[in-house]
Parts: structure tokens; sequence; C-alpha cells
């Protein structure tokens, strides 16, 4: 399993919108295969900003799967406006836990 | 429930031997009260880059309990000079999940 990563900086004053999209879109995402789970959360100190974490069973069901499919563009129209800037998207894999 | 966020840029060609520290770094942040759970997380795109997130059952447990505590001392100098530049720390709430 892997994380998808990214710090979203919402445009302000449109947090609410932003955060009543992502309830929307995130049956988009749910439904792609290999997905595992999906967490936004609010930042305390930067409340403009949210951190988007989305756990896929494998990198390119991500990177390949969901990106290249049609909900995509359902995804991308529901949210990328909101941004900016554009955030930068990362994968990571699990070191240690506790 | 609260999740502390940092991205941890790790002086190059000292990754491993961050893993190792955290690996035995981890049960000080584990026993502190109101530690829910850890994850340590290695970027694939960029391998010296590792995501913390600790969640805490409130914000005060990790801002005031744990950094307050004579354990956060030890962890300070098990794990911060691998560090470069010392990283950013930020708290979230959860707003959306999936």
């Amino acid at each position: 399993m892997i994380t998808e990563h990214a710090l979203l900086d919402v445009i302000p004053g449109r947090e609410q919108e932003f955060v009543e999209s992502m309830e929307r879109a995130k049956a988009i995402v749910a439904a792609s295969p290999g997905f595992v789970s999906l967490r936004v959360e609010r930042c305390m100190e930067r409340p403009s900003c949210f951190l988007l974490l989305v756990e896929w069973e494998r990198l390119e069901d991500h990177t390949e799967g969901f990106r290249g499919s049609p909900g995509y563009q359902d995804w991308r129209v529901a949210l990328h406006h909101f941004y900016d800037p554009f955030p930068v998207v990362e994968h990571f894999e699990p070191i240690v836990t506790a």
C-alpha cells in the first residue's frame, strides 16, 4: 500500500465551498480500482491549507488507473479551481509505525 | 483527534541511519499521554524526504504534554540532527473521510 500526499492551498474565502465540493467528489476517487481510503484534514495554523492523504493498493492505481480514468476529469473540474498554487502531489511508502 | 504533520528532509546519505534512529525513538513518543499512532513514510519521488504523521487525542497532548516532557529532549537528541532544513510542524483536524 502507498500514500498519495498533497498539501492543498485553497484560495482564501473559498474553504467551505471546497469542503462541500470534496464531500461530493470523494465518491469519484473512492470508486477507482485500488482505492483504499481518503482523508482530508484542515490545518489549524493555516486554515486555508488542507492535507490530502489517499491510500492506494499500488502506485499505478493512482498514477495510471485513476489519472487515466474518465472520473479524473470530473475530479479535476470539481476541485482543481480551488487551488492556488497548484499542489505538489507525491507518493510515500510505509517505513515505521507505532 | 488531531494529526501532527511534518515533511522531514533528511541529509542525503543518512536516510538508513535516520530510519534506525526513528525505530528506536518511536517508543518515546508512543509513551506520551494522548498519543494515538505514528506513521513515518518515505517519499518515492524524493527518497531523502519522509512524511511524519502522529495522531494525538488533543492538540495540547503534543504542543504542551510531549514538547514539555523530559522524553522530548531524548527525541530531539535522537532525531533532530538528521534534518536539513529543520521541518515545519503543523496540526490538522479531520474534515472529510472516505
